[in-house]
């Protein structure tokens, strides 16, 4: 028997719809809004249109904005401690993918209890959620739309992934006009963030018909869209073009999971606190050259979704193209091209090579994948 | 603003899928289940199979089987008096897309009480529905994850379309097997059916990126295999193939909505009681042909979607080539394709096209139409 699962949750999507988190709440029935959010975002002044639009439908709200890159477990631990104190019964997230994630996992413990360390892994969530309502103002992470939340376990200094179709919000709103405020760097780390999902959720064991064409679509309008996005704040299509992108690729892996990129990135995340998308950049190129005999077929798409001609081309040729047009892309974004430059990790290479092959993303992974091979990919991309 | 939204219910998709309806349910909270089917699909076994599976998860059960074709107002009306008397809390529908159509009937009677002549029309809906799961077990109505309700007002013999968001299932179970008990006849009309819904949603004003390449994809799928679909009961393959392609094309109109061909054959059909997916046989090309000015770019891509290689074509001729390649196909599947050959209704032209003109599939056609338009068009077709 072989079953594939598909689910969303309910999406918004346009210029505007920001205008929509108020009247989303209410039909949801929420009466007083936790709304969580950091102080970049804060300060661009999205989360000030959030109150607005929550006022004009009469909801109360809660503000916290104690969330950093990569959400820590005390920062959800603080989190949930003051959805309870101020009664809140509904959640609002705004912001990048730590935002959407510590504000998920607040809903998760909030209705649930106990510590954010009791969840990691697959379905370790018995209890409802209160009602959740996520703006990305990031186009990469996907958790707006993703059964994923991704907290570091201070202690262990990892990157837990935990995974349930609970933790799939109730209404995803996705306005572009909110990615016009992103810097250079912060557009193309989550761009290639989406790339990643994009590519790993499509050559993933879990694909099926549904993911696979939104895996593809992603990529064609990254490998179109998301140099423009990079180059400018103020291209509204490539704005557009890349929100879509990153809802498609956050669609596709929240229902096919991911892969080895980021079984990996989890764990040197956890480690060193540097952005999710540039571990990503390095690891892509590596991983794919690693897993290209389980997937030649599929690395052919990937090639033609890119933008490559492959017609007259073998196999082997096709992936080839698929793999130098993702390096090609990586190069022209600026992001880092090595692990050494993302910080000094080589002491701990034997744990993250272990925990990396424990990471729930390695098991759809299409080529199997040792601790060893992992360190090998490690040291190759150090 | 232009805001797409889009939603669609848990999938649970693959061969021996059926075996998790009793868990479904249970999941939902349900304790004695409403299960809606008609009497063919109980001859074929399959209301045995999934009373089994209810069971196996402990769960009482009430049988219904009342539904005809083209379901009618006074059979809701029978359901949800039996829903009410045997104290259901949950609803099973299985069967092609009259027993499903009847089953989110009565769930939305069940709850918000009257009669499903009040529901007619866009957002009618106010109280939530109980748990729904539904089981298709044609490749066609796309009815499983839509947000559709098709039911005959019997007084005024006209298809009323009753949609909200309140009427998409909580889980959808496609097993491709049920298919394998379809008639030839069957198996062609509800592949037409599916047809008709890849296209309309396609050219339909409110698609967008997230319904598009749904609806393409539906389009390449039944190109490809609702021929031997209809050529052998037991190709596994083919089977499997055209439940994707419904399930596809069924997420597709059920978010961008459909057109003319819909508006029209909810006249027709709400007459003469014929399957809805002969009507849109016949009407399919005519209203092809009407709508091309409004998207030949779009036409070009559905030639492409078929088969056909549009390389070094005019947008005119590739225009050609699509309503060509839906041609060919409707000739091969021995579908009806006059409107004489569906019954006499010639009296009743008038009403018919002005009453087309109101339905709310008409309002998302992406040319207008007036009275006289789809009169025309129905007089051309006969």
């Amino acid at each position: 028997m072989q079953i594939s699962k598909f689910m969303t949750p309910e999406i918004i999507f346009g210029e505007q719809s920001i205008s929509q988190v108020g009247e989303s709440m209410s039909r949801l029935g929420a009466s007083r809004v936790f709304l969580v959010s950091d102080p970049g975002v804060v300060g661009y002044g999205w989360v000030e249109r959030v109150i607005a639009h929550l006022r004009e439908s009469g909801l109360a709200y809660q503000l916290w904005t104690n969330v950093t890159p990569n959400p820590k477990d005390f920062e959800v631990h603080e989190g949930v401690a003051l959805y309870r104190e101020s009664e809140c019964d509904a959640i609002v997230g705004i912001g990048g993918g730590s935002a959407i994630d510590a504000a998920k996992a607040i809903a998760l413990l909030g209705s649930n209890g106990g510590s954010i360390l009791d969840y990691e892994g697959v379905d370790r969530i018995t209890r409802p959620l209160p009602p959740m309502v996520m703006v990305p103002t990031t186009a990469g992470s996907g958790s707006e739309v993703s059964q994923f939340s991704i907290i570091v376990d201070t202690a262990r200094k990892v990157k837990m992934a935990i995974i349930s179709k609970s933790l799939i919000p109730d209404i995803a709103i996705i306005d572009p006009q909110t990615l016009m405020t992103k810097d250079s760097r912060l557009t193309a780390n989550t761009g290639v963030d989406a790339l990643t999902h994009a590519i790993e959720s499509y050559i993933s064991l879990a694909a099926n018909p549904l993911t696979e064409i939104y895996s593809l679509q992603a990529m064609r309008l990254i490998a179109a869209n998301l140099r423009p996005s990079v180059a400018s704040r103020y291209n509204p299509e490539a704005k557009k073009a890349m929100a879509m992108a990153s809802l498609q690729a956050g669609i596709a892996f929240s229902n096919a999971i991911l892969g080895a990129v980021h079984a990996m990135s989890h764990q040197l995340g956890g480690l060193l606190d540097t952005p999710h998308g540039e571990v990503n950049a390095v690891l892509l190129p590596y991983v794919l050259d690693y897993n290209y005999i389980a997937a030649p077929e599929k690395y052919r798409q990937i090639a033609e979704a890119m933008g490559e001609n492959t017609a007259g081309l073998s196999l082997a040729e096709s992936s080839r193209l698929a793999q130098r047009a993702v390096t090609r892309l990586l190069r022209d974004l600026d992001v880092p091209l090595t692990l050494s430059a993302l910080g000094s990790f080589e002491e701990h290479l034997d744990m993250l090579s272990e925990n990396a092959v424990l990471d729930v993303c390695m098991a759809t992974n299409p080529r199997d994948m040792t601790a060893e091979d992992v360190k090998m990919i490690f040291q190759n991309a150090l």
